[in-house]
């Protein structure tokens, strides 16, 4: 493979105009102000903060958020996980469940090394997978129970369920109960605000019956999971959620521009595709290698850079191998984006 | 970062139903199937065939294409030519106009290299950007002029443009005009078959104007290639091209299943998605670990895999690391996708 170091002699690198495309860019001041901002609002909420690597899939990130107070980091794959426990990132929670031989043999060498990792389950076979990986590292797992609060993927709907699986993973030698999670991924963009409040009510209702189920049942959890950068404020004023794992606040794609995130809460645009337009032939319109978009300009020749927005951060961040970081027109750094799908398998 | 091997012990990989997921498994006999057709089918029909890498991005699938016959392979990326030329192909046409200066200075170092490759262009800056690298490199490079067929991407509309490219190239020390290119990938999918051969003759009869004007002008070109998957047949039998760039034909696609390709002309799926049954916490439904795809089955219980087929080879092979080849309930062999974006930068 050619190494980007290949082309230092095109000086192309260090100059932000200058990127190797289509590219993906970070402005790692926009960045860094989008942390202060959701570390300031959670602690003026009262709640910690996990935020979710399935954004950004980058240790570097993590790490800061870290340095910025994140308790630990939320992972939806292997990946993210194993690529978070080698960057020294504690407090990792695995969001979706575990449920293939190979996840839980993975998770078994995590626990085997001695990363700090909780995973959701919503039945039986998943709390079983885990307590024999954990039973196989010879150290405890933690467990968090999903409630399915209508998105409809995963989670348990039933209070009983929910109750019975806590019940379970609190009891068994090599499980650690640690919570719920309940996380209304499809509400996080819906406006306007009043009517994403009103729906994230309803279900909330809902978590409150299971918080006083579990404490009925002697089984009240350490932790309460949820929330994204659309609904974290909303949540976290409930007082039921005892922290959040947003992760598009990093990078407030052009889906999230368009949603008010209510009072107080003002993130800004830091990742952008940087393209070259590839060709010109005709009047008031350039080409570029960045899919198969056409754009309404003339604003640049054959061989010209051009940035644009990105539409939804997660799964444009899984296209592309490395994080070119920029500070005005500079590239100061590259970040890998290590757990990008794949990487290591 | 992990490697396939540390899982050996799990005994996960050489099993077909025991991949870790999502994966993308290629079966080979219908792979090798699907290129005896092709091949059959050019040879027949009279025209070279250059796939197309942008479809598999894979050296092994390259060389295999070129035991059957293939000529050279067709490519859009810097990644997938340089992967190419590493892996010892030759004819590289880059079907897509090369405008940056890190492109250029790419493409420098591949003709150093010895690398055989040829670009398309549609306007003179694209013509002045291949001299200086060609320059650069002590070497020629083949310059094929690119038509704008109605698709309203790349390409020259008008003949007197496409004519005076030719002639500049031709006149260049540091080119070597080899011909035009003149591809519909607008047109690939339309139905019925009579629809897509009355459009696609439209656009046949303004490459017949243009061939007639470059012969004209004493250029008439040793290459005419375009064509995929869905119009080789009608390209073919015009007696216009010289060759053909198809690479869907590989692993047909869910979009491509539907498509009529004509008598005599019968591909198979080749390229399947396994996924994982991550949870099924609701009867009569399962949730896999594929994208946020839900389906109406109840054929599995979390922990078991799901093979499904895809629906755009192209963009579906660019998020996967490698191909586990499977031959039955076998994975045989294990490719690496050595062309998938960012791999080489």
């Amino acid at each position: 493979m050619l190494q980007s170091g290949d082309f230092a002699g095109a000086g192309s690198e260090p100059v932000r105009s200058g990127v190797a495309t289509p590219a993906l860019l970070v402005d790692i001041e926009a960045l860094d102000r989008n942390i202060a901002v959701m570390a300031e609002r959670a602690a003026a909420l009262g709640v910690k903060f996990r935020p979710h690597a399935k954004a950004h899939k980058c240790v570097e990130v993590a790490q800061r958020l870290r340095r910025a107070g994140a308790i630990g980091v939320s992972c939806t794959t292997m990946e993210e996980a194993e690529t978070m426990a080698r960057g020294g990132l504690g407090g990792i929670l695995i969001t979706s469940p575990l449920a293939a031989p190979w996840q839980l043999e993975r998770l078994r060498r995590l626990l085997l090394r001695g990363a700090d990792v909780m995973s959701v389950v919503d039945c039986e076979a998943h709390l079983l997978g885990l307590a024999a990986a954990a039973r196989g590292a010879g150290r405890k797992v933690g467990v968090v129970v999903e409630m399915d609060v209508g998105v409809g993927r995963t989670g348990c709907l039933e209070v009983d369920d929910i109750v019975a699986l806590a019940r379970q993973a609190a009891a068994s030698p090599d499980l650690r109960y640690d919570g719920i999670q309940a996380y209304w991924g499809n509400l996080q963009q819906i406006m306007p605000l009043a009517e994403r409040a009103r729906l994230v009510g309803v279900q909330m209702e809902r978590v409150r019956g299971v918080l006083a189920a579990l404490r009925e049942a002697g089984l009240a959890p350490a932790i309460v999971t949820g929330a994204g950068t659309g609904t974290f404020g909303i949540d976290a004023a409930s007082g039921l959620f005892t922290e959040i794992q947003p992760g598009s606040f990093l990078f407030m794609d052009s889906c999230y521009g368009t949603v008010d995130l209510g009072a107080g809460t003002r993130f800004e645009p830091s990742l952008f595709v940087a393209a070259t337009v590839v060709s010109a032939a005709r009047r008031g319109r350039v080409i570029v290698n960045a899919g198969f978009k056409a754009f309404a300009t003339d604003s640049g020749l054959p061989g010209a850079t051009i940035e644009f927005l990105t539409s939804h951060c997660d799964p444009t961040v899984n296209l592309y191998p490395a994080f070119h970081v920029v500070r005005g027109p500079d590239v100061v750094d590259r970040w890998p984006i290590a757990a990008r799908y794949g990487n290591s398998a």
